[in-house]
């Protein structure tokens, strides 16, 4: 099977809605932009998996797909906000293993008709050394109508989604971006900041607080711990705590995000009410004073903030 | 230098213009889609390039820089329209070779700042082999303000702007995507159909057909053919006599378009006039038999259509 019979083969089963003008197969895809936004903005984003970084050669080849496009998904959850439409481009050593291929789009369709996201278009290239595969996914909003990272204020309760840590077991794979979560929160409540939890929640909340020089004081019994990441210590399989795993493990894929102290019982209540089978737990408030602390029956402790760096531990994720 | 140094280095320079809502360092990017378009349609395009694919290791970063942005670009050109903004993606080696990535930026950002695209964000993470650059490029048209590659009509007039062949001897880094000269041909002639010319002209023109099912009758003294081409055949560089370099060798980011033959002339003439830089050349015409035919004194000659295949010639290019 060559490049064009292979292109063939996956656009006969791509999802797309009324709103693709042109899908693949042109020089661009082309999409209608609805209309009934007032004002209307764009929002974009790209995001790559790579062989044995993000996924290894031994997964099955759906997972990748699904973790491909769930990814950047995820950033547009962290916006409160639903993604239209994807292009996929992969890069595939060769020769072309067709069964891979068609076993990733399967994968990658599959979340695609359930999220209601029209795949439009790509590119599929060449590559001398391993797998790579770059989701370019793009939306819109209302003017104004999105949550930023930025915007943190003194005082508030900072809440997570889902639970923490020992994502390596499965769930960097098939986890489900919180969309519907984040586009509720964002209809029904002033968030104040949000972003999605990749590299882990002491490095991603410190990004948040970063932006307003600020901190937080959280709760160590109030951290959502996933099962695996105990049973991944208790095992043996990995030699960091189960908190400490919650705190840095990273590939959470969940929301965190801040709101006025006088939203967090409404918000809470609401959330588990509309959402029961999505854990949530306010983890702690922002602090004037800089640096993530536990606070504990003696005083406060400082976390040491080492969330994944990918240059610093290629290996770690 | 870390993952984060390094993105606040690249965040410096690069170019956002007003339309930019939030740029580097959010979950996504917004930019705010132009007022004065009625009815706005999105115009979307992902592009990768592989190291010891369509660059070698040895290459100038900055070439590969501007290379990897130019080509989605390319693209936006055949439909005829402006891009806005840009995301960029990058999966390198570690440890991080800092150097690279800034020059790389900066042969990118150079190309950005002449095209008045904003480059609103992107990520970079590890690869355990090679370099991988993903560009994702977005902007915003009219309803149906763009140029199809299917609309090709019996007896349209063909032609392509610059020459062909040739392109591995530097073209292929430092083409000019012709932007101005699709804007233009979109707004002052009812072009078609268009497509910009990356895997060789034999191949795409092909693809432009096969949408009508069509072929095309091409006067060999009127391909244009490139002065690279000739000089790689007589210093034996390249086996491919000039004109089958012309017809087959890929990445030459021409446009090739159609239009209905009362407008060949005129368009030629304004086209001269507008653009004295860029050779635009008439090669022939669409005509109701499938195929691409070159006339000749003795007839018709078949061409053998062996464009750039990226799976069964990943050397080639």
């Amino acid at each position: 099977m060559n490049e064009k019979q292979l292109i063939e083969l996956i656009i006969q089963d791509l999802p797309h809605s009324d709103n693709v003008i042109l899908g693949p197969g042109d020089d661009c895809a082309i999409t209608q932009i609805p209309s009934h936004l007032k004002n209307p903005q764009s929002i974009l984003k790209v995001d790559s998996i790579v062989e044995d970084i993000h996924f290894t050669s031994d997964e099955l080849p759906e997972k990748v797909g699904r973790k491909a496009l769930a990814r950047p998904v995820s950033d547009f959850a962290a916006m409160g906000c639903h993604p239209s439409s994807a292009l996929i481009s992969l890069s595939l050593p060769t020769p072309l293993d067709t069964k891979w291929v068609s076993q990733f789009y399967q994968g990658m369709v599959e979340l695609a008709k359930e999220l209601n996201i029209s795949i439009v278009g790509g590119e599929t290239t060449g590559s001398p050394k391993g797998k790579m595969i770059s989701v370019s996914v793009s939306g819109f909003c209302e003017e104004g109508g999105f949550i930023s990272r930025n915007g943190a204020q003194k005082g508030d309760a900072i809440f997570v989604t889902g639970t923490l840590g020992g994502s390596l077991d499965e769930r960097h794979l098939l986890f489900q971006p919180r969309l519907k979560e984040g586009e509720w929160l964002r209809q029904n409540f002033k968030i104040h900041s949000m972003m999605d939890l990749s590299d882990g929640l002491a490095s991603d909340l410190s990004q948040i607080l970063g932006f307003s020089s600020l901190g937080a004081d959280l709760l160590k019994p109030a951290i959502p711990i996933a099962k695996a990441a105990k049973t991944r210590h208790r095992e043996g399989r990995s030699k960091k705590f189960p908190l400490e795993a919650a705190m840095t493990d990273g590939e959470d894929y969940e929301l965190v995000f801040t709101v006025a102290p006088k939203d967090a019982v409404p918000l809470k209540d609401g959330f588990k009410k509309t959402f029961p089978e999505t854990p949530i737990s306010c983890i702690g408030k922002v602090s004037p004073k800089e640096g993530i602390r536990f606070q504990t029956e003696q005083g406060f402790e400082l976390l040491r903030q080492k969330g994944f760096d990918h240059f610093e531990n290629p290996d770690s994720n």
